[in-house]
């Protein structure tokens, strides 16, 4: 195998596959990156058995072939390339050259015999959107997936299609992040579990501009993500995902509108005062016109008043800081809107056409600390 | 006390003291800062027993007082405060209030009685110079120090003030750092050892610029630099420093002229190969008009030519890359002069007015790696 292309292509392809190569394996295929020059395009490809990325790069192929380099070795090398044409061949040992300028490295390479190539997918329905929405929502649900993989239902994200809608849910057992979004056109009904990590992992991948767009395909085990160069193929977590609509209520009892900037800063502040070890509820007392919250350590104490618009009760309730934080990051509006039933039930920011659902139990707090 | 400054100066004062709390100590109170408001300026310290700093922010006072506070809390949360005025305040018990708009902080804090304030130093004699020059001085051969504590001269590096000239030298028993610097006025002799670790942190305070100055006073056991509003005392360590004059050599067999930029990139490029564990030499072969670099490992091996001006024998040589990479990376020259004189000799990296000079040991290698 010989070819020629830019190192800013070679880097760029060697970034994008090398997130589906895993950190630890004991199969060390797995830890490679598969050059296929043998068609007409350089394509390059890594697969840690959950999750597959395939890429194409430009470039000049001059021979046919096939190899499977380390990953690790191999992107550290081409990134310190200088900033020009690479020449990469193989011998029939598969001992890699690699040259650029005057610099020439040889590495070892395998045959890419035993390399798990990406299952093929008949790609008939898909869904079309925006790299910027997919990158987005993603970033807007996935803080609350559950990392216990023993709960596996829990670490993913179901994706739901039903007409123009597409319904993306996060849940980890204290709270639930629910967001809706318009599609363009409208598809057939379907539900699928995403892995949390693959879709972490094709976010980092998406350009996030609102002209390129992603297709996304489903099989009955697969779901494949096909934009720009790129195609990502993932399992899909097995079994049937929780039933959202039973745990959402309309019903409230408090309904307070706030600044979200001021609430945010307000509630990171007061976390200073947490060290790692102990679990300390922010206390918010709502009241006329006023948010009053406080948070005591054995660090010290701080207490902030926050102007607010509020109808119907006045509460005193208690959160943990970071899921109110998690929520309240990822939600562009100035004003955010919670409402609330009372100090055992969950907490609910949403917007007025639902675009957002942010689910928050509360914690209990003893009176002492009030 | 009570008094009220902008949270910008207040940072800033904050990030400057806490280069001198030590991470890790038995005894608290050296982990605080302490704020001493009971003159007509607002004055912050921390003293690590080695090193101290001392510095004074802006700001009004309403009540005059003293008050120890821990400098991790305390400067995490004012970090995170609006960017306002900032009001502090403590009660008779050393309980501070931190107010920022309708943010409000209680922690607690000592009376500052055990804090070991920085020694009294007279300050006679002193050489000034800018800003600039300290700091990139310092970044030129701090690198060389040593890190074992079992031969403490070497954790140092001397400064050895003669006439017109500063020299600052470090060593770590595989090279030498050497830099000459011309000073403003001349001045009397003086050598002294100014331990690394005060380097480094008063690196990170100054500012770098050419206009600012820095006044260095010296005393039989101290080292104190001024500079803006901020001083800082440390001890010097004990003791007579190697005889530099001894290693340097002005004799060579060969002398190579090479671009600096090229031959760092070469190298840096090389150790992409040299895997944490495993020490691999850098191997060179200087001929007539080409230096070859070469590096092999387990990993894999390179090679690459770069141009050069050769006079003299040619020459195999190999090298510790990192070395070489620490040294270059710290000229500014576009071009630099290598004088070697045989494969267990000494290599200097020099320029013609001994602004710097650069000594580096070579390492066997075995032919078979050649």
């Amino acid at each position: 195998m010989k070819f020629v292309c830019k190192k800013s292509d070679l880097v760029k392809g060697v970034n994008i596959v090398l997130k589906a190569v895993p950190s630890k394996t004991t199969m060390s295929i797995l830890e490679c990156i598969l050059i296929d020059a043998s068609t007409g395009q350089i394509k390059m490809t890594a697969n840690d058995m959950e999750l597959g990325i395939e890429t194409v790069i430009e470039g000049n192929i001059l021979e046919k072939g096939i190899v499977a380099i380390d990953a690790k070795i191999f992107s550290e090398i081409v990134r310190k390339l200088p900033d020009n044409d690479v020449t990469i061949e193989t011998d029939a040992s598969f001992k890699t050259k690699i040259t650029c300028e005057k610099a020439k490295f040889d590495i070892s390479g395998k045959s890419g015999e035993d390399f798990s190539y990406l299952p093929y997918i008949e790609k008939n329905e898909y869904i079309s959107l925006s790299q910027f929405n997919l990158k987005e929502v993603i970033k807007q649900t996935i803080f609350s997936v559950s990392d216990n993989e023993n709960n596996k239902i829990m670490t993913g994200e179901l994706f739901e299609i039903n007409g123009e809608n597409l319904k993306v849910v996060s849940l980890d057992g204290h709270r639930v992040s629910i967001r809706n979004l318009k599609l363009k056109e409208s598809y057939d009904p379907r539900k699928v579990i995403v892995p949390g990590k693959t879709l972490v992992e094709v976010s980092k991948i998406l350009s996030g501009e609102m002209e390129d767009e992603v297709r996304i395909f489903f099989t009955k085990n697969h779901i494949v993500f096909e934009f720009d160069e790129t195609v990502v193929v993932s399992r899909l977590i097995e079994g049937e995902y929780f039933r959202i609509e039973q745990m959402l209520s309309t019903d409230y009892e408090t309904k307070v509108k706030v600044n979200k900037k001021e609430l945010l800063n307000c509630i990171d502040r007061a976390t200073l005062l947490i060290r790692e070890s102990d679990k300390k509820p922010i206390i918010i007392q709502i009241g006329d016109g006023e948010m009053r919250l406080k948070l005591t350590s054995g660090v010290g104490s701080m207490n902030e008043e926050i102007v607010i618009e509020k109808e119907g009760k006045d509460i005193l309730i208690g959160f943990n800081p970071k899921f109110l934080i998690d929520a309240l990051r990822v939600i562009d509006d100035e004003m955010v809107t919670l409402y609330l039933v009372n100090p055992k039930a969950p907490c609910f920011i949403r917007d007025d056409q639902e675009s957002y659902i942010y689910l928050i139990l509360p914690v209990n707090f003893s009176s002492a600390s009030v």
